[in-house]
């Protein structure tokens, strides 16, 4: 896979070739970076022989045209001194590849299990002192102090989230499998997005917001491997040198993915989970070798949450208390179910199919309403999501008063009501015995209303009007809550109010279904979760690690496969949505239908900037500085070679750092190779992370420089893939995507023209600050 | 992805060029099909415009040419008739993919549950018999009649296996992974092999053998996913028209992977399982969307399983009676585990490695063994299994005399000693009120010895000589079983022999551990799976869904990563190692280091067999006759175009059909691709299943019809990959592996030769009646 360079990236400077290059790419899915059109028609010299021998030569030198090879080759390592420390090298990289993904596992567990610790506390003191106050009857003084501390809580993610890291806000989930399909922005997995993702999704959990931690988890997993893979700063000397083997797109990649696995085995503690969701949702590219990885680093994630949840079984931890890698055990035993059943479970699906796909539409509407406020700066964003965290709050406190108080059900093991703790059964206004069946859902941490809900045997514990009204509410804050300014997952509000909704369905298909109304609830989250979402064999082992009730697995199959269908029948997944939104540059796996009515070089068009084996210095400063192609084809001509022919291809990145060397020439010969390896060793070529490494405006090249020549020989792959012009376009594409390339050389079918016709390359468009909060929409259907 | 084609098939005639073809294989990976050398040197013509309008004459023709197309593009359903009746046929395919899944469901499951009824049936019986006659004091009756009906299921097990479908034998796996892997010999998914797999299998389980069905159900579901996605006979006018959308190698390999996973599902009652191990193992090239509809195959494996088995709950299925979706339910409920605990674990999980790849290599020295003796016919495999039945049931039947008689523990809900039905405690030769501890195991049916060993709380049940003696027994057994000519699976002699592994280190290491001996059973288990068969993630959810404890998964994570790691250290998986043991080219994910070495140019070789466009019929025949090579590069010369070029690529089987048609012409004219489609239809060059379709030898031409002309160009592949002779070979064979191609013409790099240099293809090394019981060994490595 081969991520899109730095400059898309949104932090970095803009060009006047950033301008010519949009206007080029509205047209279609691959942007002609190059075209016939050079003026140099080559002689025609016929070579009969083959020149290459067995030992090629071009095959042989695995070092270093092999390490400036971008493209996926099965092992990084074997691009690297091949040659020289080869078994010391395996063993290092082993080590480190194995090392890293524990790192991964055990950051990622400790940094769930804070944010789980964090948000019990602060949520757990907020909810005791409104409990306290209202005990006393200080309805209002407890509405300020409960709206108030959500308030304080909302501005201050959203703060931390305007200023420091706007692409921080949001689920994550959308960022992370765009950088997964090769979308290169680095402020996606930057050191100050981790922060504020960690930070600012305490904070909005705490506050109250319907929103989940769950996908803030996965981001930040993702932005955690990243971290380590970079192995510190250079700056400081903190670089590990051994890190040098994951310096390139493909390893940093298979790190990333297990960072997202990671951050789902630690947001549902589901490790299999975790590993499904990376090969389902997140990853564009997969191996079976990356499974074996993902799988360690979920177990590591899985083993560090329990022994710290373990440590906090004694009260060691203030407010979190109960806990267990089974988050609800909703034991139903039921191993039983007619056919009546089914239907019910049948209509439900369907249902909850549709209620998916209009979550998905109202979303896209609501982002859109919100991208025109967020464009408007930093404080709008933070008005914005305090204008909801008020809303919220309203219907958290507000809301529960429209429910009639319930006596105490008598034959309860459970405390009732419950004051202070989050429990089953919340007193809120209500008389001594007597509890508010609504305040048990809005006035409780996301994970008690949720375990409310998928609670068996409580058949009579919500009313019906309680049901709906919650629904209703959950269903729209949801949606409005989405948009705002702070890292926000979509799973905890479409979980809750799926399984409102499943309970809805079980009662009133109660006539024709004996099942259990917790299991309805969890059927409901699942219909939701198909319906949104999207992912079936992931939710599936999820809610299965979220439940441990494995008797359920075929009815929860069946409802997933419903609700999916359903669904898909209206739009696509929300997170599929969202990246299309973003105008994030995701490329599909499968190449679209007009493609198969055209050839590769139907799509090559305006001029070629090609160089010469050995190229003057000022034509390849020019050719940088005015385009932004990250790729150029290096066409030797006599005397080189008998003829122009295709040498290969040199990377932008790779041309900074030569012409950053000044190996230059005063006349125009060949350097080799051994020269540039000297100069630079084998990791000079090394790709930096989060869009470090030279830059074109730190180049300080004289008026003398220019004039002299540079061989680029030594830099270029001399090995990319090509296809012929005639080549159906979408064959190429299949090719292009298989592969995770990020140039593929299109070359003339018949001799007589130039070796190289143009090249097909990734659609860049990223538009900037896109990566923040929606600030403008450009659509890139 | 691209199967061989059907000649490479072990019941297909062996020609010369079968010969040639072999002395050409021996040298590398790639078989170097063609090679520069035909005399056409071509005449140079400059062609400086480039032709190719927007809507490109190639790539607008999506019909017939990309039906003929055998290549990965995203909707086969695309590729015929796209111009007319589209919407019909898009309903038309999405439909019968998913009956097609459902109806693979519903077979698989019955087929499983079938089975499972058979086996435990007769195996009930025959326990039965032998109880009574114990009773009776009948000592050596009961061992005749024990030992009879074994060597009887035996001899008609391997009688059906050695005569009818000699691929039947053995686990299978390695062939549906190899079949996945695009080794198309259709004897391996035949109907005969279906028909013996299934009743094989029960004739194998109930004669006692250590063997499992897990294996076998694995073919079985493959072979029906093969049989329904064939659509009955055409013989017999049976066959649904729609399924023509099925005549493609990727279609059929999609409902192939459905049909590993359902057979998982069913052996295992493991439906997420199954998916993973589709995902794991079996296939080699894996799509999101497959994710999907393998979920959709398992959980209804899931489905007709439970309500099967729910209705012979009442008995009404003989000597069938327990059971559910979960088999072992161990229910240890341990939740904490300390650090000696895991200290443990991790002896387990290293050891357990150890004898893991041991089995692997003493497995491979056992199979080599055998395959002299299975090499002499029919009747030494009969005799060989015979002999293997009569050493398990002396062993099973004799060993248990060795245990001493154990008083039955008093504080027991179960009933003890259990006389003629399979149970915890086995009376044998006790006297009443005692019960055998080693005949608990040895005479009882597999499920119930491994229910008995993942048991908790009975630590006192089996004594410490008793663990030893069965875990040698069989360990042994396991291995001198694989090979006879029985369905034979690997999972259950590996579970039985990691369980009974397990429990002696957990009573071993009693004194540094509190877990439970049927926790550590499992454990060890886990780690002889992971040991010998290197499945992680699928392995751990099978036995999650079979023992339905979801608190353990942090530990059985663990041992599964050291035991695979220990046991990767010492050789290949067993799959892996049968697979090469019996010649099937496999081919792996990723280039062999000595690729890096060798450019694409370097490997080809010999004489290039090229067509022109328009051919002469006797040259065609010529070339089909005396070489074996399944694709031909089509070259246009002048006057069909202005110089020569690659027009593409026509497939043997293409020309075989058009060859039958007869549509020559006298004259050396193009005829036109409407004139073909007409004579042909849509499906006319759809691939045919399982070795259908023309064979050379149907062919008749007349002298007359030698010397007449054919326009190759409507059959021709227009668009080929081709890489550049320069190309290092790595890469090439990164993109043959990645794409799933059969064929990759090599161009040449520069102008004023031939317009291919040659075609880099699949190694078809395969030798006959490989996939029968190894009678000859020729290894591929």
């Amino acid at each position: 896979m081969d991520h899109q360079e730095g400059e898309n990236d949104i932090e970095s400077t803009q060009g006047a070739w950033r301008e010519r290059e949009r206007e080029r790419n509205g047209s279609g899915f691959y942007q002609n970076e190059m075209g016939a059109g050079s003026a140099r028609e080559p002689l025609l010299r016929k070579r009969t022989t083959n020149t290459t021998s067995q030992m090629a030569i071009i095959g042989a030198k695995v070092s270093p045209i092999e390490s400036l090879d971008y493209e996926i080759v099965e092992n990084d390592l074997f691009k690297q001194d091949w040659r020289s420390r080869k078994k010391v090298q395996i063993f290092q990289y082993i080590f480190l590849k194995w090392t890293l993904a524990l790192l991964i596992g055990l950051a990622t567990g400790l940094v769930g299990f804070f944010n789980n610790i964090a948000v019990e506390n602060i949520a757990g003191f907020k909810l005791l002192l409104t409990s306290n106050l209202m005990l006393e009857h200080r309805y209002f003084t407890a509405f300020l102090a409960f709206g108030g501390i959500n308030l304080i809580l909302a501005a201050s993610a959203a703060t931390l989230c305007a200023y420091i890291a706007p692409a921080a806000a949001g689920s994550g989930i959308p960022e992370v499998k765009a950088y997964l399909n090769g979308v290169d922005a680095h402020s996606i997995l930057a050191p100050s997005t981790l922060f504020v993702k960690i930070f600012g999704s305490i904070g909005g959990v705490s506050a109250g917001f319907v929103l989940g931690k769950e996908g803030p988890m996965v981001h930040t997993g993702a932005c955690i491997a990243n971290l380590l893979g970079q192995g510190g700063s250079r700056k400081y000397h903190l670089t590990w040198k051994w890190l040098r083997y994951f310096k390139n797109d493909r390893d940093r990649r298979d790190l990333i993915t297990c960072g997202s696995a990671a951050g789902v085995a630690a947001a549902f503690r589901a490790p299999v989970g975790g590993v499904l969701f990376a090969l389902e949702e997140a990853a564009s590219w997969w191996r079976s070798a990356l499974l074996w990885r993902t799988f360690f680093t979920t177990a590591v994630v899985a083993v560090v949450l329990r022994s710290l949840i373990q440590y906090c079984r004694s009260g060691r931890c203030g407010l979190f208390g109960e806990g267990g890698l089974i988050m609800f055990d909703i034991s139903s035993s039921i191993s039983t179910y007619s056919t009546s059943d089914l239907i019910a479970i049948i209509i439900l699906g369907v249902i909850g199919g549709v209620f998916g796909a209009l979550f998905n539409y109202l979303l896209d509407k609501i982002l859109r309403i919100y991208s025109v406020i967020n464009e408007k700066g930093a404080p709008f964003k933070i008005l914005l999501t305090m204008t909801i965290s008020f809303i919220t709050s309203c219907c958290a406190y507000g809301v529960p008063w429209l429910a009639k108080c319930t006596p105490c059900p008598t034959d309860l093991k459970e405390q009732c009501p419950t004051i202070g703790r989050s429990g089953n059964f919340k007193n809120f206004q209500c008389p001594p015995g007597h509890y508010n069946d609504l305040a048990s859902l809005f006035l409780n941490t996301q994970d008690d209303a949720i375990r409310n809900l998928f609670s068996g045997g409580t058949e009579n514990e919500f009313h019906m009007s309680t049901l709906f009204i919650f629904f209703t509410a959950i269903y729209c804050l949801g949606l409005v809550t989405y948009g705002v300014a702070v890292p926000s997952g979509l799973f905890i509000p479409v979980i809750l109010a799926g399984s409102t909704y499943g309970r809805i369905v079980g009662t009133l298909l109660g006539p024709i279904s004996d099942l259990d109304a917790g299991l309805f609830a969890l059927l409901g989250a699942a219909s939701f979760l198909g319906g949104t979402m999207r992912m079936t064999v992931s939710v599936c082992v999820i809610l299965l690690e979220l439940t441990n009730d494995l008797l359920i697995l075929p009815l929860v199959m069946l409802v997933l496969l419903i609700s999916k269908t359903v669904a898909d029948g209206f739009n696509k997944g929300v997170y599929d949505q969202i990246v299309i939104m973003k105008g994030l540059p995701y490329m599909e796996a499968h190449a679209e239908p007009h493609m198969r009515h055209l050839v590769a070089g139907d799509v090559v068009s305006g001029p070629l900037i090609t160089f010469s084996g050995v190229e003057n210095v000022g034509t390849i400063m020019q050719a940088l500085r005015l385009t932004g192609h990250n790729g150029f084809p290096v066409v030797d001509e006599p005397p080189f070679s008998d003829a122009p022919e295709l040498v290969g291809l040199v990377l932008r990145y790779h041309l900074l750092v030569l012409l950053k060397g000044k190996m230059f020439t005063k006349e125009r010969v060949r350097t080799g190779d051994g020269e540039v390896l000297k100069r630079f060793g084998a990791s000079g070529f090394a790709k930096a992370g989060s869009g470090k490494g030279p830059k074109f405006d730190e180049l300080s090249i004289s008026e003398e420089e220019m004039d002299m020549f540079i061989d680029l020989h030594p830099i270029t792959n001399t090995s990319p893939y090509t296809v012929v012009e005639t080549m159906s376009l979408a064959k190429a594409a299949v090719l292009f995507r298989e592969l995770g390339l990020r140039h593929l050389c299109v070359v003339p079918k018949t001799p007589g023209r130039p070796p190289i016709v143009g090249i097909l390359t990734r659609h860049d468009f990223m538009p900037e600050h896109v990566l923040g909060l929606f600030p403008r929409l450009h659509l890139n259907r």
